[in-house]
């Protein structure tokens, strides 16, 4: 069995991240990571786990985590995994990372759009962006770090790639116009997130602007060569 | 004119308050009160209000608000109006109370259900209970406080009243089995009120023991005899 | 009192416009005119109208409808009033059209875009592009004949306008990207309209096709000059 | 493998059935019946199925699919299989029928209910109630015919069960008020299923009448005694 820890367990990620990995044979999620529900009962977070999972919502110590697992899921902000990874971690465990600490190969590419400062740039060459319908070849065994895509750029490089891998298109002429459910928006009690201001609504945002454009730009570029 | 402030305007029985005052020919609202945006645009609130209303949202302070208006609607929680309420006040505008603070007769069973103190029981007797549909007749000029219906127990009221009152049921049998949209739990950034946690689902609560049971047994009472 | 009737008034553009003139105090609807529910009450088929509409059902002939009425507003497929359109109509009523009938000054583009054959173009000229916020000086009370805009034009013209007026945009760089409600498809009973087929759901249909596109062309021509 | 073959693979019964086969690592579905979509790939009508289902939708031909697979699922109206179940095919395959024409053991009652003729009445006996967390024993690889419960009776009889079966609760006092999604009404393409008819919208229908009734009362009444 693959032992699994997931750092962020009960936001609509790592909830969905939940879910996937209790259907995989070969997978036991062993930590429950939720800093806002420490000692809480993951069901009582999640009621439909109600008698499936029994494990308590644990805090982020990674150091006690690698010890425990074979891999970790950090579904967490921008720049937590960043500001904790260390080769020792590294060489415990394989991790998969959520957010998009490592998923842009330029540095400052990412310190721009993000707004904060990268603080363990050293291990952005090692990782590999998970997007496996693309790279399956480059992840192995031997990866130890998978910087897992975002919603945005999953539907639009998937979209676009075999356009531009072929020459169909001209990928400077692309204009992607994609829409994310409310869950994008994350688990933050946040006014704009109710039910009575996002039914039935639809707003745009991040207009020609928005932070995932350079990780699609990055990928299709490997496509257009 | 009738000029009218709202206290609690941006809340989501205060923002309807608004528009349906906006729709009335001979009211004019003076004052926006919202405690949590004071001092910003009321458009910036409720963006279907751009260009149509240039209020600022203001203070709660119900002295100055009733030296420039006729009549006072309190939007509010339970506990705010009877916190404020005076002798003074009611002579100088009249009040249609949206909380529960004047709906029942009986302050103990209010100190009960909603489990706070009555600061102002002395106006109880004089309150006017709202719904217009039944007490048209006692809601006069006159009539210095009104306290009005809230939505479980208008629905209910409305349906169950015609039976009682004829004596086509035994008051004790009924069982009201009502629903209500999202907007009853207000505008609070609360989780449980998310869009991604609301959406395509239905939750019971209150069984058997909702707080505007006792309106509703008080109302049917007056039906009953 | 001017009085009105509707031609397609149980469908979800009629259903609304009677909404609307229920609240214009100067309006009287004079006739329900639905094909599909004739002599039956129209708070049959809309039940919030209990108690507020009483009339029944009619059935679309204009000529006997043109006797009793000031206004006739056609909420109908495209082709209908095109098919009946005559000088002796125009000159006892005024016609509000909803359709595409006479949207577009130029017939091969209307019959292109539209699949049909215009039955009677002689009036296309006559007729006057109803959207108010641009064209009100043109609408008066000598106006027989009102070719009201759709959904996607509305929208889309009145926030292009301004810009192509200005000349703050190159009109042929202009791409619309808008979102319809699924009313916009009509109350037919269709599988794809059900509800199971469209909630949280959202399809990508009329791509760079759109039969909206030569009516916002036309008009944002008019504003290039 | 254990081959399945669906009738009425594209209802959403009968859809939500092939998704959950098609996660069953014993199972191969050899045959989508649809009399609605004969010789149409299953794809085209669920789209998401795109590249995982490649058939084509066959007609509800119970001889000749019986020759072909292991178990056959009705997810038909009331009264299909009724009209076609023989001995001869309970011999060749096992039935699960997700119709209501097994479920009730009075043959009279199920026609008062349901206002048809039952057809086999003679294969009512045999039919095992299939709510396998109450019949689990007697569910065998005996078992020829399996009687699906519907959705009401499902939730009602599994929530009841314990409470009746522990004599916590007096079974005739028993009031259930249960709420289904508009899946329940079935893939058909009828007005009060439109999204516009169906959103933001809760209807109460078949009141102290629902057909599920006698079904949910029998199952109770073993739970009884």
């Amino acid at each position: 069995m693959i032992r699994a820890g997931i750092i962020g367990a009960t936001g609509y990620a790592g909830g969905e991240l939940v879910r996937i990995l209790m259907g995989h044979k070969d997978v036991e999620i062993k930590w429950y990571g939720s800093r806002s529900y420490i000692d809480k009962k993951y069901y009582e977070v999640y009621q439909n786990m109600f008698q499936i999972v029994e494990d308590v919502c644990r805090d982020d110590n990674l150091e006690e985590l690698a010890e425990q697992v074979d891999v970790i899921f950090t579904a967490t902000p921008q720049g937590f995994l960043a500001g904790l990874l260390t080769e020792e971690l590294l060489q415990k465990v394989k991790i998969v990372d959520l957010s998009a600490d490592y998923r842009i190969k330029d540095v400052s590419v990412y310190e721009k759009w993000y707004k904060i400062e990268h603080k363990s740039p050293q291990f952005i060459q090692e990782a590999v962006y998970g997007l496996c319908e693309i790279n399956r070849k480059q992840i192995s065994d031997k990866t130890r770090l998978i910087a897992n895509p975002g919603c945005y750029t999953t539907c639009s490089i998937l979209t676009a790639y075999p356009l531009v891998k072929e020459g169909l298109i001209e990928p400077d002429t692309l204009i992607v116009d994609a829409k994310s459910g409310t869950s994008g928006a994350g688990r933050g009690a946040k006014v704009p997130n109710l039910f009575c201001e996002v039914n039935e609504n639809i707003k745009a945002y991040g207009v020609a602007s928005h932070r995932h454009t350079p990780e699609i730009e990055e990928q299709l570029g490997y496509a257009a060569g």
